[in-house]
């Protein structure tokens, strides 16, 4: 009888978060304290939370509501996708606030953490770089491989911000816009290396249903409607932010359109597929985001997310199931199509827009620059994947069998479904 | 076998709107610029930027979130519900932008068209009057048709705006808040006119569940939540904006005890109804929002929503199936009642509300040039609406057949579905 | 045939209803204003109304979407679920300014009730108070009922706020964050003495499924996202608002990740609970709400949304149950452990933080306040629960039968689910 269960996790997860929370707690004891400057440094104080809190809260809502609610499309899976997304996103927070303190520190307190706006800002995109690796490996990893997984990635993404910064002297904005990038990469090689004979080609419960459906539509919508904050939220200057916040709106609204035209043209029968449609929709966030600096003009921004979801669609439809074929790398929320590509698209965009505006001089300096800051995230998030697949390999961790994948039976109480079903 | 599945739209919905999209990414080269004056223009530059930019989010919630889920309230219609609300509103934005910038410009920059906050707020509501009248057709037309129909509404919407403010001169805020009479109406003669024999009087799939249900209302909330923000978002002075703030908040939470009273009373057993309820509930800040100019105190607004949700909630049990029987017009989301009836309503209560205040010589100039606005609208409205009905009716577009009416399998892969049920 | 149906309503609650209704806007008629002096009162008008505008709709969020679908968790009751706890909440707010306004008023115009944001929010967190008491009668009570009970509490909340003014001279945030104790103390006992022999020990109705569990994740994420806003939103003070906006955000991570941890850990099979861990979720906000205005530390903040969080889980896990069994009283939503246990607990933190900072002298004064605080309002909502638990025991409200408890049928239209299932 005893193999027909999945493996408790009753002497696992609650030790390695009572004791990472408890470690956590001692770090800010003596590490972290709530910034006060924030007012007192500028003329215009209130005015400056206000639009702070406003873009944080976006961003917030993003990350808890859009993440959470994207990750319950699978049938059987829906409590597992929006929990462990609330646990990993509380405990990614938490961290990148420590790690950012440690590594990126502010001017002015080098030996203090301090707590502002722009430091949760900071902290939920770099939850958001874990949350998207996870979608790689989501429904088939039990939530301490999650756990663990998400703070090393957290981990692995400010090591990388640190190096393009301190080498490279990045834009930190646009270091950080680079999640795409990084968490897809990152959750994709995690997949590889925990890649589960018994998934393939199409695991029983790996599938959708029409309520699901909704509610996975339901974050999607949220992450669609808060992209233009969540690209605009840590660029300062007004303009620029105007410039970023109609750019992605316009590129997201073009998203749409073209995600749902290649889902149907693409389709024998002519119909689309909820789930590309979802996913392809925001590829014109991600792309956007990258690219943001250099986008000055509506239409730019509109041929960005026209491409993005071009792509992102068309890799959905045909280049997920290769991958599992040809490379035993099972994507299960395809985040390679959905951020890596439109990501790099992105890049794409901005060096070509670079280009074409700068003097001939600058400009095989600024493509090598270019070039180095994108090879060396690649290949940072390959290693680092690489290396937390392997460790969460351990059969420490308890991973579930094959048929316990996708199912929210192996963590969740339902004392009633066993009388109605 | 074939007459088994609905036409396909794989030559169709791709080719239109690709080639939609094109042309609107061209008009965006040559016409659309980025607002820079909006800031420069003012002192209290980012102070305006963060109020308008919160109120654009608002309503931005409420056209994709609201609606869209407003929509998914038919069993078998949610995927369609929500998706294609996203589409068509995607476009029309963009359409709705063009137009807003060709026919009714901006001082200053007559030759470009200038993307603002105002600007993408506007595009935002003339595309709620495009998903009001979806609302009527919902579930009886392919996406085809929906693109189209909203289209074309949206540059009725414009032209009936520019009529009524070059030659009434009319105020920009009250001409655009008719989008409510003109949407429904508009909606209700496409619907008429494309009438099917097929789903009279009761169609099969025409239902709801518990869960599409509370999906529904899920989109209601949003709705009225955010009603607030909607209504004042193009207020410019910020007394009256507090006002109309204050206004919508309480009629919006009259209408909600009203529509649960009035549904139980009228029923048979005592038992409220979902749907009416969700609709109903919103009638008080269709009305409040034609009439808001002259609403100074609460308890008027507060009886403005009262009589809204009464006759609303009436309407939606007693005269929908009247008009289906009566006029062979099937209205599915009795937008006349929602919409139609409580915008009408509200142009009375501002009639009323400027007659009671004004001077006796005013008073007949008033009136005359008051009806004439209504009038217009609802002209331009019904025959545009005719018209656009007899264009959908062609053959060309594919429509299902009535037996795939409300059904989400037309449109949508559901590769599970098969295996399971 | 007459008995197996739930009485029906129709000849009361439409006549309370429309009664009341009337009655509110008589009410408004002779008391209530809009507030005009809330802008020339300062300098910074707009940047005052921006700000309050947003604190008020996260709060408008939380009461609507947030608390209306967290009660949708139960399978047979979610439209109950939303749609009482629209209806009720509405009325309440309505209600609540007018108490506010007569026994709360502000200085400068003792004979209106003007209202402001600051008014509206108030009067929202009234109606939180009257939500959080129904928790405890969730699903065992028909509408006309829970109206009723709700314009009680929020009339009890207010005479409660008004003697620790007056008397205690009390901190007026500081007396409305009392709300959780205040509501769910008053809701536990209404719960008592409307007992129910019939569904003890547990309802075959009384359960969740996949679906509504989702959904009520949705509505818990609403209140956990927003839930800095709600503790911030009446904090006038810049630097106090920023504290308490990070103390709570920083709460309830802690606590998402505690609320998880002991629910395995408490389960036989290593289970998660769903509904233990939405509820525990969220205790690190009800306990930081009281006590913030002493947490000046981040790891405070953290310490209280741990402990919150353990103390809730495991009362969840332990004492529901118990509850019921010796002291016959069943608490649906089980506030008394999500929101008096957490508020007693922050009320603990209160004192020590305020014990550890002051003299010796000041230090016995203040304990004894505070505790005559919390005595009192523990008194006030037993007694007043008691009173109006007999009130609700009348039979001329129709209460269901014990069989229609949790059941939607005895209030909703299903015409298809007869056809369907």
């Amino acid at each position: 009888m005893a193999p027909q269960y999945a493996p408790s996790l009753r002497s696992r997860l609650p030790l390695v978060a009572f004791l990472l929370e408890t470690i956590f707690i001692l770090l800010f004891v003596f590490f972290v304290k709530i910034e006060q400057h924030e007012l007192i440094d500028r003329e215009s104080d209130s005015k400056l939370f206000i639009s702070s809190y406003a873009e944080f809260q976006d961003t917030h809502v993003m990350i808890f509501m859009g993440f959470g609610f994207l990750a319950t499309f699978l049938l059987r899976y829906g409590f597992s996708g929006s929990g462990f997304n609330m646990l990993l996103a509380a405990m990614a927070i938490q961290w990148a606030v420590l790690m950012n303190g440690f590594l990126l520190p502010q001017r002015h307190h080098r030996k203090e953490i301090h707590i502002s706006m722009k430091s949760v800002i900071e902290a939920e995109l770099c939850a958001a770089s874990a949350l998207v690796a996870m979608g790689a490996v989501h429904g088939k990893t039990n939530p301490v491989q999650l756990l663990l997984m998400a703070l090393v990635e957290v981990t692995g993404f400010v090591v990388n911000q640190w190096i393009l910064r301190t080498l490279f002297l990045a834009d930190p904005v646009y270091s950080i816009m680079l999640l795409h990038v990084f968490g897809a990469l990152f959750g994709v090689m995690v997949s590889w290396v925990l890649h589960r004979e018994g998934i393939e080609p199409v695991h029983e419960k790996e599938k959708t249903d029409r309520k699901t459906g909704l509610l996975a539509m339901f974050g999607t919508l949220f992450l669609w409607m808060f992209w233009p904050s969540f690209n605009s939220a840590l660029v300062r200057d007004l303009k620029l932010k105007l410039t970023v916040i109609y750019g992605t709106y316009l590129s997201l609204a073009v998203s749409v359109v073209m995600a749902m035209s290649v889902s149907m043209l693409t389709s024998a029968k002519g119909k689309m597929n909820m789930v590309h449609v979802q996913s392809s929709a925001l590829s014109g966030g991600v792309a956007i985001g990258v690219a943001m600096t250099a986008v000055h003009m509506p239409w730019i921004a509109m041929t960005i997310g026209f491409c993005a979801a071009l792509l992102s669609a068309l890799g959905f439809r045909y280049m997920k199931n290769h991958m599992l074929l040809a490379f035993e790398c099972h994507d299960t929320c395809s985040v390679l199509n959905v951020h890596a590509v439109p990501g790099i698209l992105g890049w794409f965009a901005l060096l070509f827009l670079r280009l074409a505006s700068d003097e001939s001089t600058v400009v095989v300096q600024f493509a090598v620059y270019h070039i180095c800051v994108l090879l060396i995230t690649v290949c940072m998030s390959l290693v680092m994947g690489t290396a937390t697949g392997l460790f969460l390999k351990w059969s420490i961790w308890r991973p579930q069998q094959d048929r316990k994948c996708f199912d929210d039976q192996a963590f969740w109480e339902f004392p009633n479904l066993a009388v109605k079903k």
